[in-house]
């Protein structure tokens, strides 16, 4: 504990224990669906996955846990061992540091409880874009506590409608679902003007997605 | 089958029953250390992992059953399954497309079977650069076929020397392992000059390497 570089570095000796403890209590929530050794793999693999790329690392163990969880629901569902009330919906783009985040905030806002919606990334940024989190302050949403995610086995299994913004075709084509692509203007390192336009632009084609799903119950 | 988005993207319908038939020959491989369910999902994981960032699709079912079985072998390393006979020596880059690619053959062909070698990449990149391959088959070692992987959680584990080059923090600090960082030069778009000189700073680093690590014994 007392070598130069644990102390320049967090150090994994605590953090250990903890995610011992959020996979006892994942385990715990997800018994008679997952195996315990299913649930820590989930865990400890969704930390290291957000770690390698987060530039903030002191709620790291709380995002684990929240991004393990809703991947473990979204495995569930795909195998049809939990229900989904809803169409999913799964935005990609490359960073899932600003146009998925934008997609998925504005469609949770706007379908209020009508849709479920997960985002993802084929290569995580950093840190959701500040000028994306201002100009969706704006309309009254907070994405302020959104982060980056790498798109994962589960969340796509899970997913009715995926829908790429600029990542071109990094996830697979998996049968039953439907592929949409939203040629959206990237808003990294835009003004917020700029960002502006592209979550009003966003925004449209959000409440059109809304109507189709709700109406036409395409995907159940 | 047969609409226009499934003629232009590989299609999982055909790809998910490769993969199943992966996943059944890897439970067999590991049964008895591994359930069924974990190897399943560390095969489909390990495939949507290399899909989101690989420019050629067409051995990804290969390299996916190649990358989740070395880290099965590596989890069971990690929990004392499986005996380490040799040193476990990780280098990890950015983008595992040039560097830390170099010096895992490097070390791994100097090593002739004292040294076990791995890499990752934090962020990792399409492919491994051509002037990387040029200069390594200049010195008689191919890795045309090696492929950038993603930092997982069991190789981490499983590693008893963890060496980062230019990657900064991007790895956790794990307690009982040694970790070092190599201030090597970036090959990424650098001339094949360039890149000779690279291959020979990290060579000459990876001899040195070996010497420690099979006269101290400093890991075991």
């Amino acid at each position: 504990m007392t070598s130069p570089q644990q102390h320049q570095r967090p150090d994994l000796l605590d953090t250990d224990a903890v995610l011992e403890r959020v996979a006892a209590r994942l385990a715990d929530k997800f018994a008679g669906t997952f195996n315990t050794e299913t649930v820590q793999r989930y865990v400890f693999e969704s930390y290291v996955a957000l770690y390698r790329t987060a530039s903030v690392r002191h709620h790291l163990t709380a995002l684990a846990e929240n991004f393990a969880a809703d991947r473990l629901i979204a495995l569930a569902q795909a195998r049809g061992e939990l229900a989904k009330p809803v169409p999913e919906v799964l935005f990609l783009c490359v960073a899932n540091t600003g146009r998925s985040q934008m997609a998925a905030a504005l469609l949770a806002h706007r379908a209020a409880g009508r849709v479920h919606v997960r985002s993802a990334g084929s290569l995580p940024g950093h840190d959701v874009e500040p000028p994306a989190v201002e100009a969706m302050r704006e309309v009254g949403i907070d994405i302020a506590e959104a982060y980056p995610k790498p798109l994962t086995d589960d969340v796509l299994r899970a997913a009715d409608v995926i829908i790429t913004m600029g990542c071109g075709d990094a996830c697979p084509v998996l049968p039953g679902k439907r592929y949409l692509d939203w040629p959206i203007a990237d808003p990294a390192g835009a003004t917020l003007s700029a960002v502006r336009a592209i979550r009003d632009d966003i925004d449209a084609r959000v409440q059109l997605l809304i109507t189709e799903l709700t109406t036409e119950g395409t995907t159940r």
